[in-house]
């Protein structure tokens, strides 16, 4: 945007435009998962840190929930650390979680709550051992064992809302305390997933995902084939069609989990556009797929 | 403008832009008074209401004190009753007051309140009789009798301040209890003058005087002569220079004894530009005349 | 009364007689329709204030919900505007409704909001626009339009509580917001409907109409014939005797619907009559004609 | 008073007149020191527990502590225990101790929050050890051992204040823990000397000690002689003069203790009046003597 | 124990391994019934006394009710009055009660209150009538006339819990306030009754009584034959063998009463062993009989 | 100890032994620097973890600061980052910090956070940015540039206090936000002076720094000579006498630092007694060396 053609009142205008949008969404939850591009391009992720603070500014309640596969990665090698699959999915052996744990709480954690709180936010740096926050089992797909993977049983819901009652912005690691077997033992928590879970338990207005994608296309080669809105009852029939991608078909689930407990709308927003955030949620169009109960 | 040259990121970093000043006035105190065009061209008055709302929504505690000169000039017109005037000010009789005060508590504020709440806003309208909200005695300026006219002695900013911490938007008529020999009579107090005190009961941030002039001219004849900053000991020399003009001169006074009484900052702004307070608030340049202290 | 015939000791032990009154009512609603020539009469008006004050102080949660038909009549008059009747019924055009509201909001409202914090107590005057304290629908009794007015369908009683619990009394204007295609503009209410309705949403102990008769008579032109208690089911045959006159019929049905709402008990009683409301409140055989629940 | 004399309008005239009287003493504190004649006729029983609950009713946070001499006298001598007395003192053995705490604590106290209760009242019944409410040292007039005696060196008002804040009324016995040499040992407190230290610590507009005189009359054999007023800096003269009778003067003491302490008014009041609470606290004249600052 | 063999870091041992018991029962209210050796005994009386507060200062809300049978029958003796007994129960006579409450809640109570505000803790004594604790019904055990004994219909359990929430240990004398035909009369109350019926108000933890028996023994000879543990619906069989002894029916009869309303554990439980509750409440084994649902 | 030897009773003496220390400490703050043997040992660290929830459960506000090196170092060794020493000293180059911070926050401190939850306590892991619960500036001890090392400037004590309040033990990493230059930026603090700084804004009742030591030793190699209590103005002889070693000398210069703002008292404790915390909190003698204001 050549900003300079804006006057002052130009300006003025288009935020007073934003007010039912605020109004719409003050006092609401919105959880979103950040990840992807938006983590790791300095520009985008400055926009992000900024529109999350502006969010709370207004009076929504966000909590955001981040993931950070890259900066495993990179430890796990930089460890010399071998990481083996199971049908395409990454096995968390004992050695690995200590590596997911410490990159997730000690590293991408800290640095989102040092960026929010530098840009004059409040957040708290937050995993699912902090207050018995949430608590796991293992979860295996089809019986699969994938070590130390698990999906969460509970989230402690009164604590999140404690912290969104004083304007706090909950910055969560996806990993949790084990349960029954695994008492006293971290579990690997996939990010989206937890984030629909807590999202569940909050009965947030929203559920976002933040991914590199546009969202899902009819054709997958045609950016013009955006599909912008998904009933809850077509979501069967388009993952049977192929059209949404494989790639897809987890952060799909991850809405259909949301949106069967109770969140009113889920969607899967692109993360490389600017301010994609502030898009969604204070303009008519919004972006990328929502995902909606019928 | 032009809306539709502006893309959803557009409007989206324009949303962007205006984060430090949120983060700056949040929870800060603005008082404004209301009056003039802005209260009479409807497209305006729906602009000033939804700014209001605005400010509200993100967090900053408004006050709004309104007059109504024209309404009660035509009621009394309406009703045949004459007024005469001491030295170019309105005597207020017994028989004025009582348009006066149902005016301006009955047309005006009870007008600006459904606006607010109209447009989703939550207001209540007040005079200084509500609760005891002010306290005035006899003002005579020189010694010359202007009748049932006041100033404010007493402001209950604790009342206030209760409404402010539950993001109601008071809407203040004028009109105060009289004290002593006034006992048990209403008083009319000039709308300038009680957002200044209120003002200084509350320890705002900022008094807005919406007028219907540019700001302080240093030529009156040149609009581009606008003094975008004056140091409250500039004050004085201004007036002596006949730079402040005659009809400014009250609310320039306004304005020095707001600074005077603890306000940070006082402005005299433009009502007739669409969304004034927005610009004002939210953009570096502001607009109108700011009298700060040194 | 002589007073003087009366001793301190004789005092003290009218006092310690209201103590099972008090204690019957302390914490109780009382709803309060204020209106005729208690409100014109200078010395029953303040027996009424007083009196009004003293429930409040020993506990008694009081609103005072207003009329103002002769106010308003002369200020028809005075601006020359013509009314017409429909039915016996006058017409609220938009015209009359804006002197209904002035008159209600600025004069009438204010000028016992005055009187109360005159003598001490504690008064917020209130409109149906404030705080969106009530919202109305048109009424049309048998398809017949009467312009604008209205009947209440919500009452916000949260606000109200709000004020009682701080022993603050609600004095109510009986003018609401419209909904639908009346949105944002204001309707005219019967102000012993509005009484009734916001009996009804708080649940009041009493509802109590001051009017300028006895209470209801079996024989119109017999003083002695008073009725002091009528059960619900009796109303029916009492109106179709003819017993409950033409006049009273409204104010009758308005205490059958507070009945209905959940209200305990429900008063007619002669305001000409002073202090009155401690005579209902604080003596056994109370005042006027009592309509209770079978 | 021949009540049947009195209308329902005539009655309510009584009270309305009482409004001015509550409006000054809601929300302030009157400690009564209840004893005497007023204790034991059954008549004036029952007034004094109407009258403290009616107190209460109006907002008005009243402390009532007791003396039980007679009871205590009467106990003793059932157990065919001896007194032995020292300059006119009674002399308090452990013995005699262990009678005043029972009955002061066992029976007095618990006979007035009975009736307290049983009249619709809320009252607890407190003693000095209850919550550690006071600690007192041996009180030694002059040397003199009149064993276990004391006096009071602390209360603690926040208890006091929590209770009065629920408008619940303290019964408090004027025993005490001893602190020192006399840790874990109940101390006997004069009640006139226990309520003056309690009217200190609560800060209290008025302190009542019940009596069974008049007041302080200048002639003692002229029951028209009452003085109604008495200064601080008179009462010296007063005693020197003689005037202030022997018996009368620990009470006076009290008094000026109180004041001393930051009590604003003192009050000896005849306890043989019916009422006498209330036509000290709701007449102009009041009752008895009044002693208050200079 | 010849304490000097214990090292310090014996005494943290011990400590460190009461944790889960500490764990166990923070926050959960326990009741006890306090009587029998353990009040008369100063040493026993003493650990009681530090025992409860130590309960109280790990979080534990505690109860204590007391009986006071020897102090009773002792000052009847010493005031020459004559018990005479019925079915082996003692008749309450009016002279009698006074006695009973005048012992109860001037002597004991206080003795006990003393006692904890002494060792640094905080207690409250109280009796039924104060704040209107608790209120009873004559006591007709198969129609015979005990006089002025009682058993009790209500407890006011808000009362309780918000001096619990305060940390404060209620200290309550089994005396009620009576109703109906006993309105205005104290009544006598058993204490173990007393307790069970605290222990159902408050949904307790644990009841415990304290006796001076080991607890039930299935031979009464034989200290070995200890029951540590019996069912509820045991209670029945082992009552009708003769098991349960005919001293020990009532105490049994508690429990079961307050295992019916709600509590969870009861416990009779040998009072002559130094720091019993300790060892009741903070070791595995535990002491006395236990009684427990099914 | 042979547990074996210890009845039931000679625990419960034990237990009843702990009551005055309980009391003294009740609703006190102490905040423990845990590190060194007690944080390898699995025995050791058991007790620590369960010491800690113990004093909390009886009411003591605990912190727990921690710090890692063995950690750091073994993972700057498996990251071959090699570190430069200055004046024997590590220098933090931003490569260091990044390990520093990720090892603390999201190892050690999880590491604790979940012991903690897993015992039954309730434990919140915190660093310095999370709330922006610290901020410091570079340190640069005699202007010795050591890269990204800082010292605390800033503690927000009521975020703490907060936490404190609901019976959450903060378990806080040793890593600030930078301020100045160096805003955004974390910084790396020792931790026993992290420990110091928190204490201080706390005012800590007691600082307790665990070591690997006795305490301070008058003959280093006489384990009899320990010094148990040392004055504030000693402290400086003692150093300058050589007997405060020179590893000793940052510990004892923390204590000193804490004195002077206002804590209590200060400990060196020895880490590798089990309990030593409790020890130390619970009996007579407590265990290491204490330093107090003189």
């Amino acid at each position: 945007m050549k900003e300079t053609i804006l006057s002052n009142t130009d300006r003025a205008e288009v935020l007073a435009h934003a007010l039912p949008y605020i109004q719409r969404f003050q006092g609401k939850t919105v959880v979103i998962k950040y990840g992807g591009n938006a983590m790791i391009n300095e520009e985008l992720k400055t926009a992000v840190i900024r529109d999350t603070i502006l969010l709370s500014c207004v009076g929504i309640r966000v909590v955001l929930v981040h993931g950070g596969g890259p900066e495993i990665e990179g430890m796990l090698r930089a460890l010399g650390k071998e990481s083996h699959f199971v049908r395409g999915l990454r096995y968390t052996s004992e050695d690995v979680m200590e590596v997911v744990q410490m990159v997730l709480c000690g590293k991408v954690n800290k640095d989102i709550t040092t960026l929010i709180q530098q840009a004059g936010g409040r957040a708290l740096g937050l995993s699912g051992m902090d207050g018995g926050l949430f608590r796991a089992r293992r979860f295996r797909p089809d019986g699969e064992d994938l070590g130390l993977v698990g999906e969460i049983e509970f989230v402690d819901a009164d604590f999140l809302n404690t912290l969104l009652d004083s304007a706090v912005i909950p910055v969560i690691s996806s990993v949790a305390l084990g349960t029954g077997e695994d008492a006293g033992r971290s579990l690997n928590i996939n990010a989206d997933s937890a984030a629909a879970r807590i999202a569940c338990a909050l009965k947030a207005e929203k559920l976002i995902l933040m991914t590199d994608v546009q969202g899902i296309l009819r054709d997958i080669k045609d950016p013009d084939s955006l599909i912008k809105v998904i009933n809850r009852s077509e979501v069967g029939g388009l993952e049977k069609d192929g059209i949404v991608s494989r790639g897809m078909i987890p952060k799909v689930d991850c809405c259909t989990l949301a949106l069967d407990g109770g969140v009113v709308r889920t969607h899967i927003i692109d993360g490389r556009v600017p301010h994609a955030l502030l898009v969604e949620l204070f303009t008519d169009e919004g972006i990328g797929t929502m995902i909606v109960k019928d």
